[in-house]
């Protein structure tokens, strides 16, 4: 994470800042300020929020190093932003002016308040990395206060088609102490769910004002609006103490990751509405697994986590970083998958350098998007990344994610504590962590032992005792010394994994992982002539593992086309070639040039293919 | 078909007439005379093709029957929409007028063209069928002149969105001798593919401007576009005697019926863009199969099956009338299916009955849509389906479909010759035809054998002889004499059908067909506690026939939820409870209120996880 969080410092943020220009969204403000809108706006209605999630993004890479690059981009914008606030506090580009439609007139599509939750939230990266006094967090509170006005108990009883709002407020009001921040928050959480936005095609589901929050089941509708919604409710309920609502978010989280979840930790099957399919609804060709709702469930797997402290939420969120977050971003730092299928089966047009792309069009990441809302998310994702690895609680310190790290806080007595952790993680499973500070009293080191560590994970205490360990969470309690050592040995030989039955899309066939990481067959790794869609592997045999060179045993099977596809059992299945089949871990797909690409392998035995009647 | 014939015409037709006034799309063309559009126009861009399309089955069902209420039905739209065309012939309620977009100012969503095309083609069926003085029958040739007018060799080079308008010439051009339309509809189909549309979200593709017609290689885009394109050209290839073209045309269809279609003859799988998915990605579950694609693959087939008279485009047709168009409208002809998936997971609502539904969002057919081009499209189908049974050659009759039908007309000679179709089909599989007139001289009489009766079909001849029969047309060269008797046996035992393995969606499952059609399981039909998808089925174990009641062995399988559905293949699968599982016709599903229902349906045998890496 390391090297990715440098790629995103060196080449992101500044390609997203320099594609902001490029598009016109930051220009968006200037013409607000020189009266040149409608006339001269450029981009979809929420096109200002992307330009505050680069400015948060910009705000925690400078809190991370000190760099005076971003702080100094910060600068320039908010001079750019600052103007275009109206004396009430409202904010926006697309909205109230002559020839545009009114404030608050679209609650549906609008994303006015959307757009403020993004701009609170980079308010409060800002605070929390420059101090309140910082111009743009002026500019945030002043919309957050505006919000409260419009939308508070006398106000407008409505909510944004878009939940962002939410989490901003409470944010804001963790910051700042105002309860009045926490109170409208809660407002809006519990608005939802009552009907008040339009019953458009694709439902009241699509932006979850179908049922309210606290008696819904499952997770729904347009994935991004459901994860920042379940994440601003989380929020609220740990702030209000309403252990309901939490339980109620955390139901609907279970059966989401049981039955609309991607192996790879992505949600949102739907290509149409950016939703959520039906339960078992997964198909990997067709999957939409959103890059913003990869970041979005990270988000919510992270505050269940704060709020409950239980390892489940860890896991789900460290394969949701591996191979959705990670996924979307080029080695480079400058192109982007905005959607993340799990199955490729035509090699896509290298995308335009100079245009913005489709959504999903390509087998290969995009520089820029019409909707370019996942490049500045990975990038705020990646920049705040080090609050995901480890909490401090009353006991001692809990590591989740594992990364290099240097880690130097109190207990809650006060008393420093700190530590070093150095890992190849995720190529390797040896994670060691050493103790730089010790109070000298005893607390407890916790470490996580993910899921799919089922066998072999070995805990070496720093007298040198080893003990297995079980996933879930690995304790050492003592007195620790500084210098002393614990190191967690995690199994990374790579495994076979099936598929709930349930899930008709993947019937018939296996998957691998090592780790957390998904593996994958690419077709540069393939020999000439056979394609991705022609493996059919031996699930039988375990996979192998040649120094992080994984492969499995199988064949490659090529079918000929019939005149009609659908046939009796009895008609022969094509010709197979044994071979050992390469895999590669699923993020690093699509680096070299347009390629094709599956996740799920069709199983050789048995063979599957029902027997004719006559036979 | 002539029960779906008289329901057609004594409930579909009065039911979408009351539709189209209820919505207001009749009345646009009262307001474009009063003058009060824009502000009091209702429906989509397109709505005035549906009431031409509702003309056009009206017209096929007055000259099917005689019947006086389609004709009174179409003079009084007639009377409504005459004052509507302006003097130089363009017609449309949507454009042109002050406060409207201009005229031909967004061919890429305006469909002025697409309406045109149904117009001319509702003009076509009332000229064959009342004459070519009818006051409608003007009103179209004008459109018609109107469009060489402006989009003739020094007009505007342009084409429409939705193609359309290509067969629609031809059909005048046929009807009426005049090679000006022929030669607009020629230029319509070689001037796509040379990107004069924008490039929009969904591509070029997505309306086929992305590669002329004559170098595509497989159908590609929105379903029903693509198809009508293709209808077109093969129209156009036709008349013009373009062997090149057809050959484009047909090769197109090949691979499409290979790789992008469902077992059920449904065409495109997207519900996004309505359009075909990549080579074998057919979700049952996801599957959009909408009922205008249906349509319009027959239209296609039959196009075809006239340029080439080969079988296997009668085979299509067949497949795609009992199981895609026939699966549409209810059986009381007054609800529909707009798309036909293959695999409902959950019960629908049921729809509202006075106001319009979204497209696919029920288990259950709704009255009306808001875009509703399914119900008068599967009624002018039904209105017209005769002309789909049977043709006449130099050398004979050949029946391509079976139906109760008289027919009566001669050969190239002059000499009357007529039959009488009696069948049970496609429920029993014995044709008789019985010659009730006859020239004298020894003549051809075609059967056509459908690739799915691979085994056991015998033609019975005139002298009682037996033959078997393959697949393909079957023959009887004789001098006939009134009264004779020719019978076809045809084997409709339930069979075991699996899919090309490349068609991963439904890899480890089989479905069952009988004759012609595709069977189903739906809930009502199976014991309480059980759902469709708990259904495995033996298919090694031949499926059983009790007079017409299909059963095949398996058992009902209950899973529970794990935390994380995606484990070490040694988890157990649940619990098996061995049942005789029934199956239903496709096409009547959901006609016992919300139900859940799938064709593909998991195999018990072989087993199929991959084995735990340590055993």
């Amino acid at each position: 994470w390391g090297e990715r969080q440098r790629t995103n410092a060196a080449a992101t943020l500044e390609h997203c800042l320099r594609w902001m220009h490029h598009v016109g969204w930051i220009d968006n403000f200037r013409a607000a300020v020189e009266g040149r809108l409608p006339r001269d706006r450029r981009g979809r209605e929420f096109s200002d929020s992307d330009v505050y999630k680069l400015i948060e993004a910009m705000a925690w890479e400078h809190g991370r190093t000190g760099d005076p690059g971003p702080d100094a981009a910060i600068r320039e914008l908010t001079a750019i932003i600052a103007p275009v606030q109206e004396d009430d506090g409202y904010l926006n580009t697309a909205f109230g002016r002559p020839g545009q439609p009114g404030r608050y007139s679209d609650l549906e599509w609008g994303h006015e308040l959307y757009c403020y939750g993004h701009l609170i939230q980079a308010g409060v990266a800002r605070a929390r990395t420059a101090g309140a006094d910082d111009v743009f967090v002026t500019i945030a509170r002043r919309a957050a206060d505006h919000v409260c006005d419009v939308f508070g108990p006398d106000g407008l009883d409505g909510v944004c088609g878009h939940p962002e709002i939410e989490m901003a407020l409470v944010e804001l009001a963790r910051y700042t102490g105002e309860q009045r921040y926490l109170d409208q928050a809660v407002a809006f959480v519990e608005r939802r769910g009552h009907g008040t936005l339009a019953d458009i095609e694709f439902g009241r589901t699509y932006y979850q004002d179908d049922v309210p929050v606290r008696e819904a089941d499952v997770f729904r509708g347009h994935a991004v609006r459901a994860l920042y919604l379940a994440s601003g409710a989380v929020d609220v309920a740990v702030e209000s103490r309403d252990d309901d609502l939490l339980d109620a978010v955390v139901r609907q989280w279970e059966a989401t990751v049981a039955r609309r979840t991607y192996i790879t930790g992505g949600m949102g099957s739907q290509h149409m509405d950016e939703a959520f399919g039906d339960d078992f609804v997964l198909p990997p060709d067709r999957a939409y697994s959103e890059t913003c709702a990869g970041v979005a469930s990270v988000m919510l797997s992270w505050r269940l986590l704060l709020a409950t402290g239980e390892p489940r939420f860890a896991d789900l969120a460290e394969r949701t970083l591996y191979n959705v977050v990670a996924a979307s971003p080029a080695a480079d730092g400058r192109s982007f998958f905005y959607a993340n299928t799990l199955h490729q089966r035509r090699r896509g047009a290298v995308p335009a350098a100079d245009t913005d792309s489709p959504r999903a069009a390509s087998s290969m990441r995009a520089p820029w998007f019409a909707v370019s809302c996942c490049p500045p998310n990975v990038a705020r994702t990646l920049a705040g990344l080090a609050t995901y690895l480890v909490t401090a609680g009353p006991s001692g310190l809990q590591i989740h994610q594992y990364a290099d790290a240097v880690v130097s806080t109190h207990l809650d007595d006060g008393a420093p504590v700190g530590f070093e952790t150095t890992t190849g993680y995720p190529h390797d499973g040896v994670v060691t962590v050493r103790i730089t500070e010790a109070p000298g009293t005893p607390w407890t080191l916790s470490l996580r032992v993910p899921a799919w560590a089922t066998r072999g994970g070995v805990l070496v205490e720093p007298d040198g005792r080893r003990r297995p360990v079980e996933p879930g969470t690995a304790d050492v309690h003592r007195r620790f010394a500084v210098g002393e050592v614990v190191r967690l040995e995690l199994p990374t030989s790579p495994r076979w994994v099936a598929a709930d039955p349930r899930i008709d899309a993947v019937r018939g066939t296996a998957a691998v992982e090592r780790g957390p990481l998904v593996m994958c067959v690419e077709s540069p790794d393939l020999p000439a002539g056979h394609e991705v869609d022609d493996v059919r592997v031996d699930a039988a045999s375990a996979p192998a593992d040649a120094d992080g060179t994984v492969t499995v045993a199988g064949s490659y099977e090529q079918v000929g086309d019939a005149s009609w596809p659908y046939q009796s059992p009895a008609s022969s299945s094509g010709t197979r070639t044994p071979a050992r089949i390469p895999l590669v871990p699923y993020f690093t797909w699509a680096e070299r040039g347009p390629s094709t690409m599956r996740v799920w392998l069709p199983t050789l035995t048995p063979e599957g293919g029902p027997a004719d009647e006559h036979t």
